[in-house]
């Protein structure tokens, strides 16, 4: 009997998705993007989308407060909602917990649920509540809107284009390495694990740049740089250099990985759980929308590399020269 | 330290709801029916619901095919979509699934998934795949479309209203304390069973019952009679009777319950994943809608009770004496 690790997370979403992409009309996008887009009327679409997390898996509930909990299971949502450059609007939550669970702690949890809500401007309107034996388990269903005519999608991408990144990456992953090895909390390894369990999804950012036809594809970045961008090579049928010297990594992160002798690049390409958007510009409208980008944000727009011919193909530079990384990036069935 | 099982599920809905209702605009339903109800365009409202199954809570994996698995995870949601008179449209699916599940379990829970899915003429267009230690978890979001002039909620029943089920009750529940009593599965046994695992979301009866302006509560009968007609009367502020003479209890049920000692009112009041619908009719137009429905779908509109002005009393009738029947209604928190 074949089990499902064998073929492993992907190989499982391709085989539904060619289950059930027959017969779809093709104003709608089903599975294989960051959220469904509907159609909606003249102007707008739909979106929506969805994330589960399971505790163990995607979270240790003895190391994040259920305030950081509960703001990050709407965050990761939102993210998606970025990404496609549409605004949020309302959220659906289903729960497993178990009878165990301290009323306070629940109270917690949708303080900062709430918290996110209000400063998204989306309301909580439904959803689920059952028993579960011992792991808590949350899942957010997030819908939201996006004018049709300028909704970002993975699949956008051309040879040329640069690929960017809308903030640092690798704090989020630099948290989790610092929580799973116990190191002492000092003001650096706090501010990473606060990037961790409090990521801020950039909706503005989404927003703004959704309103310009020279950025093609866009997504935000769950598993990290190498396995997100392979998300847009395989949808787009390109290929990607990535420039490992130009990976914006902040200074604690860097700080943190000296100390603890840590490989920089490997956790600012596969970390995850990053939540800035990862998007592709046409090669010549780069230096317009790069500089109007950090006028409007205050922050850079860091280029990390470009789309190529080699459809499938993923490059990553050193110094200039070609090196061997091999992939690492999340897959949550099979051994990484 | 206070534990969620001191206030139960409905407790900790009422906590959240209060939370989260503050400054919601008053043409959205949020927390506390069947479905969110979202204002779409001049005519029609957006439907939202979600629903989690959790291994060992909501299903025992070994006693429950996978085709039948992914029908009833659907099924439960569009019953949802049914008890507000809507048409659902796209579902979303998240799964947490053990590594060691078999590909082909796989294959026959999306095959059970996809023929109610096709059969509702709905789409699947996204979810969320992670990993799980040991249960598997389903969620399952679906949204759908309802004329906002003619949505049936849980808040408008009035006292003199004819409480009503569009089928048999506790044919479900009987197959689920089958199941769990490891009964030999001779034809009855099997067909109590298949009723549990199959339930068939009363989307054409909750359509057409939406028209009629005499129809005024409904819901979907998911945790049985008596809890669900305790929505129905603590969202309208009304209380109710229920006459156990008129419960439908199909032939198999009762021959049955008869064998193995039953009792057929506790199943059938209290068994729960009905699946059909309860709804209150406005008393001068009963015998039309009755006659009416019995006409359309060839089955009986059966009458079981009438709602009064007893705020918050529920009575049961046996042979035309009050009797005693104490609340067994299923809260996932509370010891039942």
């Amino acid at each position: 009997m074949t089990k499902l690790s064998t073929i492993g997370e992907f190989g499982l979403i391709n085989r539904i998705r060619k289950n059930f992409t027959q017969g779809l009309p093709p104003e709608i996008t089903g599975i294989g993007d960051d959220c469904a887009i509907i159609p909606f009327n003249d102007k707008e679409a739909l979106l929506v989308t969805t994330d589960m997390l399971i505790e163990d898996q995607h979270f240790l509930k003895k190391r994040i407060s259920p305030y950081e909990l509960g703001y990050k299971s709407l965050a990761v949502n939102l993210s998606d909602i970025a990404a496609m450059g549409g605004t949020p609007e309302n959220a659906f939550l289903s729960l497993g917990i178990p009878v165990t669970t301290e009323i306070k702690w629940m109270d917690e949890f949708f303080r900062g649920l709430k918290y996110l809500a209000d400063k998204s401007n989306i309301f909580l309107l439904g959803g689920d509540i059952s028993k579960s034996d011992s792991k808590l388990i949350i899942n957010i269903a997030v819908t939201g809107k996006a004018d049709k005519s300028k909704i970002k999608k993975r699949n956008t991408a051309k040879p040329g284009d640069i690929i960017c990144v809308t903030d640092f990456v690798g704090d989020s992953g630099g948290g989790l390495k610092a929580l799973l090895s116990n190191l002492p909390a000092n003001k650096d390894i706090k501010y990473l694990i606060s990037r961790h369990h409090l990521p801020v999804p950039n909706l503005d950012e989404g927003k703004w740049l959704s309103e310009l036809p020279g950025v093609h594809a866009m997504i935000d970045v769950s598993d990290g740089i190498e396995s997100d961008i392979h998300r847009i090579m395989e949808s787009s049928d390109v290929g990607a250099e990535i420039d490992l010297n130009k990976i914006p990594v902040s200074e604690t992160l860097l700080k943190v990985s000296e100390k603890y002798n840590w490989n920089k690049y490997e956790i600012a390409i596969n970390g995850g759980e990053d939540y800035c958007l990862m998007l592709t510009v046409e090669n010549h409208q780069f230096e317009y929308i790069k500089n109007n980008f950090s006028t409007h944000f205050s922050k850079p727009l860091f280029p990390v590399g470009k789309i190529t011919n080699n459809i499938g193909i993923l490059n990553f530079k050193l110094n200039k020269k070609n090196i061997d990384f091999s992939k690492h990036g999340f897959d949550h069935f099979k051994d990484n």
